[in-house]
């Protein structure tokens, strides 16, 4: 169903009533671009640290506008054993709400917008019918202003907009050039006053002349009237003004207070339907979901923090409860069955065996798609494959249970161990963003970073580490890398060897990161002036009172904050060959707070992995073409093959036999690596 | 007539007749926004230096796009006595031309494009179907990356797009992963050359592949085979092989050079259109076009220079001979006639007496327009009303000739003194950038800089200075402003007055221009670093070379950049009361070389202003209403009244009297202050 400011009003209901009934959520954004700075293969380098790609994420992809947003709600159907879907596509524009509201200033990046003509999109809709919205912040503060206007007309002030409180005490100070003007009024006012008519229409004129009228007939006629601002199709703004006993001005300033408020959730608009997905506490589920994540809560919500820790904490209190499909593909046991890990691939793998495509029905006067015809990238149908992939893969999960299940709920503890991680493109050795504890960090002591001219390509890089066995190479920028050698021990051999070179040079990742840690000590001072001047970030004054919502920035750092890799720092005791993580005390964490969930999570401590990668090349299939990565959209469902633990499916399924599901399955049962 | 990117090139003929048979031509542009930073009253702000206006638009306006450009021409038919015209409504936008060029990114307001989209602007057809272009210096180097790569493959080392030099020597290597991919690529081709058929298309796959395809095929089949990658509609890439013998690879290499050309004429896209305005040298029509040209030369030939000297000799470059018809409008003897010069405005004044309806008539298969009914903000259509406006104005000074003319050409000396005047939005004291001389210097010793708490409002400042006479308040911020006094000799009183003051502070104007100049010089190597991440500034490397078009950064600084004002010179000598300009010595600048046009100007030193304006409260239109501008479109056609010279309608036409036009009238017939 798609929904524009036309309609939204009457499907708001429709979209609560969804929610509440279902039993998990899919969601999917479209964005105006995904960078405005570096390439998108810089973006999203090989090596980042989650720290550094949030970091980037934040800086460069937020000013973008997420301009579609897609909900397929899924309910469970027991009797017919299948889900009914309700697929929402929401067109989203930050309209000016009135004319103190932000002037959203948004980018786009031409390839893009470029893609998303070539699917179909129809920008009109968004720029011409979009919903509007705020944030917690404008929220907040339309409603203080609303507030305040109101408690200065019950104070007999009149209307403040218009009159700054030294001016309303006297008559106004008419200019020369106005007085005709200002003179012609009154006199119909006045000639208002003797006729039979309740009510006489102004000719269109500018602010500053209203804002006259409104001080001389404010002054002039204190009692008896109602003067009011009204606005024509055309935008042009023209000065009704009435006669009214005191009765009648009751009802019309009570009339103003509804109209006043009904305006306000208008111009919230579309974060209301964001604002009952977090309600709802339900599962939510994406594909590859971070940007989104990152999107929606920095245009429905509030500006994205500047720390990773806090932006993790924010984002459990919106979504307490994330799934991410790309991540659950990539993880054991569908890894091994599941070759390519973008949307489109990834629906039609799951319809064929072992997997099986999942029953669903749109509900009554909802669209059914034809999954066989329908296009990617609108971001409804985008959320309702989402869902069906969700559906296939944790029915999936069923077979392996004594007795084998073919439903399995988005609330069984099968799927538990795939809660908050978010995919991380394209990071060689770190899956996924941990929302609900510490990152993985693995050691990278096979990693050396390195700087050469820029003619460098990267068959020089293959040709200067040919002797050290199979490389992998993360480009930085056009004189830098990381090259990941497949054995330890050569690394340092080729730091030896690169000791007289003068065109490169090469650095451990050890010394990499300590030098950027030096750098980053020195320039902590001296950043964040980029949003200062009402970039995205609105324009409202200050104040603030981030209302209602429950996050606080005040809130207590938690303790269980990754350890900051130190060099030379001994590595924390490797469990089970978990050799290339070190990862903070466990105990830290068991028990953590969560909105009003405690939830308790038992560390079985057979954690597992492999030595990072043997793939040789598999980093280079995206950066390979052009140093400037390629289209963008195409990037975003590239997929990457990241190492870990090979599946033993015999060993799981073992080990399932031995209990029933009654019991609860373990939630480490499939191989996502967990720290705590 | 709507020009996209499907009929561009079956327009582009149609387009260069229409200018080369004009008498003049009309421009005008639609902007994705207006202002990425201040708001509008701060980047008009009223006191501003021309140079402070041109660096504040160039910072704050440039990021936008330019995605509607309207070209109106215009021929005289002397036989009708009538215009002909022809509209063109160009949809513009950066479409990547291939995976390598430049991906723009540009910023959208989100209250101009909800202003846009009220009007009923069609943004699919912008995004999906606009016309690309190119500036001179990507047109340089896709130019030369073309020639590259075919002198290259002249060499026989193949599709170097794909191809490293290192590796095109000997066999690719392949990873063990792709290995079964290639053999079997191998096999296929191995058929072709066994079979009937001439041709075969494998199947599509990723870019990696594709490299590893191009390398092993060049080296397993060197003679015989043209290789070539093709794109599906799906934008799905797959490699096309054909068994081709020496006269045929030949004609399908000419075929590729002759597509190439072709494709890369496509690319430059509607940049061609301008470089045809640019090369008639005929007269450019605009209203308020200061930003117009700044976008059209940011856009389609290079990005704005940092200085306001070198910015105008591009512009004279690219548009040898402009007029601005709200700058026209606001001279004498159309100032005292015409009371709002906003376009719609101006357009029904211009069709009443004294004012006559030009005639015009569309050219066939042109669309005509219906003045009374048409909206406007279609640059089309607003470039069809500018050019009318103007005709209607040229008329009217053929009224004061002996005899009285009828028509009045583009090309009579009349216009003249309009020439290259850019109108600039608000400032008080300077009416137009003098594209082709230095700008007009008001001394402001009639002015204060006035720095105060936030919670002041105009209202505080007027009761502030209620003692010194009528005030005109320019904002600067929410703590600072400019304060103009009507007596110059009130100055000095109101600093005395102030001196003891604690919630505010007073400067003269030249103290603070003296402090800025210092912050300035102090600052003169910290910036320009926002362009550096490819910022609407495209990625292409380095190299540039702005070919072919004759404007060069290198250019020796010319001797005509005005006086910077420094406090306690002396005065220039004044000339017939000009007492409010300073200027400097116009020997220097009589003759001026403009690409390759040799203009001769005499000054005749009887230039005209006045005590510099009396009409209290005339600045407060546009920022009384709130501190944050209003609409900003409403702005971009707010007029501001700035004074000079009263007209002395007698004293002009008396003045013609004594010349017959074909002797040539005055150029300084009317009051536009000239420097030169």
């Amino acid at each position: 169903m798609e929904v524009t400011r036309r309609c939204f009003k009457d499907c708001l209901n429709l979209v609560y009533a969804a929610i509440e009934e279902a039993d998990f959520l899919a969601i999917d954004g479209e964005f105006s671009g995904i960078s405005d700075g570096p390439s998108v293969s810089a973006l999203t380098n090989g090596m980042d640290t989650p720290e550094e790609r949030y970091t980037k994420l934040k800086k460069h992809s937020m000013d973008f506008l997420l301009f579609q947003f897609g909900l397929c709600t899924f309910r469970y159907d027991p009797k017919e054993s299948k889900y009914i879907t309700k697929t929402f596509n929401f067109y989203v524009f930050p309209k000016p709400f009135n004319r103190s509201s932000p002037d959203i200033k948004f980018i786009c990046q031409s390839s893009s917008i470029d893609f998303l003509a070539s699917q179909g999109f129809d920008f009109n809709k968004v720029f011409c019918h979009g919903i509007p919205y705020l944030n917690q912040e404008e929220e907040a503060q339309l409603r203080e202003q609303t507030e305040e206007r109101r408690s200065q007309q019950a104070n007999g002030v009149g209307t403040p907009s218009f009159i700054s409180p030294s001016c309303s005490k006297g008559p106004a100070h008419v200019p020369d050039e106005h007085k005709d003007f200002i003179s012609r009024v009154v006199e119909k006012v006045e000639t208002l006053f003797s006729s039979k008519e309740k009510t006489v229409d102004l000719e269109p004129c500018t602010g500053f002349q209203r804002k006259l009228i409104y001080q001389t007939l404010n002054w002039k006629f204190p009692k008896g009237l109602h003067v009011e601002t009204v606005e024509t199709d055309k935008k042009e703004r023209f000065i009704q003004v009435s006669k009214v006993d005191e009765e009648e001005r009751k009802r019309r300033e009570q009339q103003k207070v509804e109209r006043e408020q009904e305006e306000l959730n208008d111009a919230v608009g579309f974060s209301r339907v964001i604002h009952a997905i977090s309600k709802s506490s339900k599962l939510v589920v994406g594909h590859n979901m971070l940007l989104d994540v990152m999107h929606t809560i920095h245009q429905f919500y509030c500006p994205l923090p500047e720390e990773l820790q806090d932006f993790k904490e924010v984002t459990m209190c919106v979504f307490p409860k994330l799934l991410d499909t790309k991540l659950m593909a990539s993880t054991q046991p569908f890894k091994d069955l599941i070759s390519n890990t973008s949307l489109a691939e990834l629906e039609k793998q799951l319809n064929d065996s072992p997997f099986k495509a999942p029953e669903t029905e749109a509900a009554e006067d909802f669209p059914s798609y034809n999954t066989a015809k329908e296009q990617l990238h609108e971001a409804g149908y985008d959320a309702y494959i989402t869902g069906r992939c969700f559906i296939s893969m944790a029915n999936f999960l069923g077979s392996f249970l004594t007795p084998p299940k073919a439903h399995v709920s988005a609330r069984s503890k099968l799927i538990e161990p795939f809660y908050n991680k978010l995919f991380l493109m394209r990071i060689i050795d770190i899956p996924y963003l941990n929302i609900t504890g510490p990152d993985l960090q693995p050691k990278r002591d096979n990693v050396l970073y390195v700087t050469f001219p820029k003619e460098w390509k990267t068959s020089d890089l293959y040709q200067l580490f040919s002797a050290f066995g199979n490389i992998q190479v993360s480009w930085l920028d056009d004189t830098s890398a990381f090259v990941s050698l497949s054995q330890t021990d050569q690394v340092q051999i080729a730091m030896n060897t690169s000791r007289y070179a003068e065109s490169y040079r090469i650095q451990t990742y050890a010394e990499y990161i300590q030098a950027k840690q030096q750098d980053k000590d020195k320039l902590a001072h001296s950043s964040k002036s980029w949003t200062e001047d009402g970039w995205v970030r609105p324009h409202y004054a200050a104040s603030a009172a981030s209302a209602g919502f429950g996050y606080s920035r005040s809130l207590r750092k938690r303790s269980i904050s990754p350890i900051q890799p130190e060099q030379g720092s001994s590595e924390a005791a490797a469990v089970d060959g978990w050799s290339h993580y070190s990862y903070s005390d466990s105990s830290e964490s068991k028990k953590r707070k969560t909105d009003d969930v405690v939830e308790s999570k038992t560390s079985e401590g057979w954690l597992k992995t492999t030595e990072a990668s043997e793939s040789s090349g598999s980093s280079l299939v995206p950066e390979e073409g052009s140093p400037e990565a390629p289209d963008p959209t195409e990037d975003a469902e590239g997929t990457l093959a990241w190492q870990q633990a090979a599946a033993i499916p015999g060993h799981i399924s073992q080990k399932t036999k031995k209990k029933s599901e009654a019991a609860g399955a373990s939630s480490s049962l499939f191989e996502v690596p967990e720290v705590w």
